[in-house]
């Protein structure tokens, strides 16, 4: 078992990374006082893995509480946030009931803004069964639910008291969704650690063939980055801001296609694409940077050709951004492979970008 | 202009009390960057301080996204919370651009929460424009949204930035509501300040006669006392429990009449009354004691005696309160006049309290 620390002063918490975790109920039960626990995980996850977790709470005499959800982000909303909120009140959860979040990254999301507001605040583990959940979304206390009109617009910055990634759980994960989360794996190399690009790159096909040694190292070495840049900036007011890399973009492309069509991961590489692509016409990327990003995506089995909502579109999709500021969009480029900064799009060269997508469709 | 200072580190803010503040919008511009902030307030208090709020804003350059609600606590929950998302999202507010509450406790418990959650957290002020909002719910914090099975059931700790306490908006403010707020007012001096009780008694009369002299200085102590509560233990894990005197039975007597048809502060003053008999049972207060508070509440108009629900539906009402601790329901007594405890109510002497409603009814 591979362990890290989040160092946040009183809100720390421990990433436990390893093979056969889920029952190893006792990283969650010693961390809380209760003998009662709410999992919410949704119907897919419920079949394969619910019943390992509650059988290890039941071990430790903690008795479950399930509330499943929907799968799918098409489910990251109020209305679902409405029926878990239901499911604690008609089960009597009280303000020291934890919350458990067993499945990917819309459970992760939306379980977390449930603990964050439920009672005003209950304590909150992460139980992530996909690579993008492991890698990317239980780690840094970002809950949120989507609006119509935008992605996470509604959420609370609320940080887990434990995380438990059980790399077993990635054997039942789809090739599709397994290819989503390295497209977060590849962010992290591109935007603050180019030694960790290289090694992607080297190892490639062990991950998508899902070594476990390989993907356990991605998986540390994504946490750690992550975690990182949390420590330094928990609420984004400046670096935070980088691991949105593609995701202005990519948040576009999901909300602009109807979420749950695209895969988050997929519109992330689509959008990090776009945002390589910029980087280049305002003369930070070579044509060799972005086609070496390109390559790997698509080597991994990420779509890169973003599609083509129309450049007006694109653009009010992206103004509703929670990067605007004073109506100006911010974007995070590349200065270089292995390195992020923050800037205003001049308008020609993101017109620019948008507009190739017609003539490539 | 009083100002007070309420320290909470990175969270501290300024509560500034007197005649004409509403004009005095620099108190609020000078705390932000942006030239736009939304003001939420509701159709009511819209009439009567709406436009002199905007001209003042516009005045120091601001403009103003109006958000205007439906008047009443029936109108705290998920509905009124979106239709606020849906006007932030339509205006196009952004991360930075500030939410200003003009109202009562409502106004500022929903806008409070919206400001929370709206992009995981905007800057948020309160204009608070009722005696209750002024002493009670603008201070400390603490922000929520009903749920038709518990009151503030949905919410987040989220401190404003300042708070603008004018006292000119209490002289259109209803008798029925004045006499709310002074439930609350009588509350910080039952749980912990007997001299400031004394002092209510004496001016009683001054009070309800909205005597300006008398009514800044109880804002003044009851804000006061509640910051130093409030900066011993923000997120309550003790002491802050005791600013719920009189408030879980309170709740019970809202959600059990429907909200909106008590006034939060004349359930309180009734569940104030259950409590002080209950801790008169209990060996704590004499006869005398609970006399002198039913009398007090009595001289400034307010309800003594909770409506008859029922026992069982009281017990029921109350065990969905977040004062729920691994199945018993903790409550506020008091030890004596001037000073709080917590405590588990023993079965016979609370139902005693509530079987006697029935027998006064």
């Amino acid at each position: 078992m591979r362990t890290l620390n989040v160092e946040l002063k009183d809100r720390s918490y421990s990433i436990h990374i390893g093979s056969g975790l889920l029952s190893h109920s006792k990283l969650l039960t010693e961390r809380f006082k209760q003998r009662r626990a709410a999992v919410i995980t949704n119907e897919t996850i419920a079949q394969l893995y619910l019943e390992r977790l509650v059988t290890a709470l039941g071990e430790q005499g903690v008795e479950t509480v399930r509330i499943i959800i929907p799968d799918g982000e098409a489910y990251k909303n109020s209305h679902t946030l409405n029926a878990i909120f239901d499911g604690l009140i008609e089960n009597r959860c009280e303000r020291g009931t934890p919350i458990i979040a067993l499945g990917g990254g819309v459970v992760g999301d939306i379980a977390g803004f449930a603990a964050a507001v439920y009672q005003r605040g209950v304590p909150f583990f992460q139980v992530p069964t996909t690579l993008l959940a492991q890698v990317d979304s239980s780690v840094g206390g970002k809950t949120a639910i989507n609006h119509p009109f935008g992605k996470n617009m509604i959420g609370a910055f609320y940080q887990p008291r434990a995380v438990i990634a059980d790399t077993d759980t990635l054997e039942t994960l789809p090739q599709r969704e397994l290819a989503a989360g390295l497209a977060e794996v590849i962010k992290y190399g591109l935007i603050r650690d180019y030694a960790f690009l290289n090694w992607i790159e080297a190892n490639a096909e062990r991950l998508i063939g899902r070594d476990p040694e390989a993907l356990a190292y991605a998986i540390e070495l994504s946490c750690r980055t992550k975690a990182d840049v949390v420590e330094l900036d928990e609420r984004e007011h400046g670096l935070r801001a980088h691991l949105n890399f593609g995701h202005t973009f990519g948040h576009a492309i999901e909300a602009g296609t109807g979420y749950g069509t695209w895969l988050h991961g997929e519109a992330v590489a689509a959008g990090m694409v776009l945002a390589a692509q910029l980087s280049q016409r305002m003369g930070y990327l070579s044509t060799t940077d972005v086609a070496r990003i390109s390559a790997l995506l698509t080597r991994v089995g990420l779509p890169i050709d973003a599609p083509d909502l129309g450049a007006a579109r694109y653009l009010e999709l992206m103004a509703h951004d929670k990067k605007v500021e004073g109506g100006r969009l911010q974007l995070i480029l590349l200065e270089k492979l292995g390195t992020a900064f923050v800037t205003e799009a001049p308008g020609a060269a993101l017109h620019g970008v948008l507009e190739q997508l017609t003539v490539h469709a």
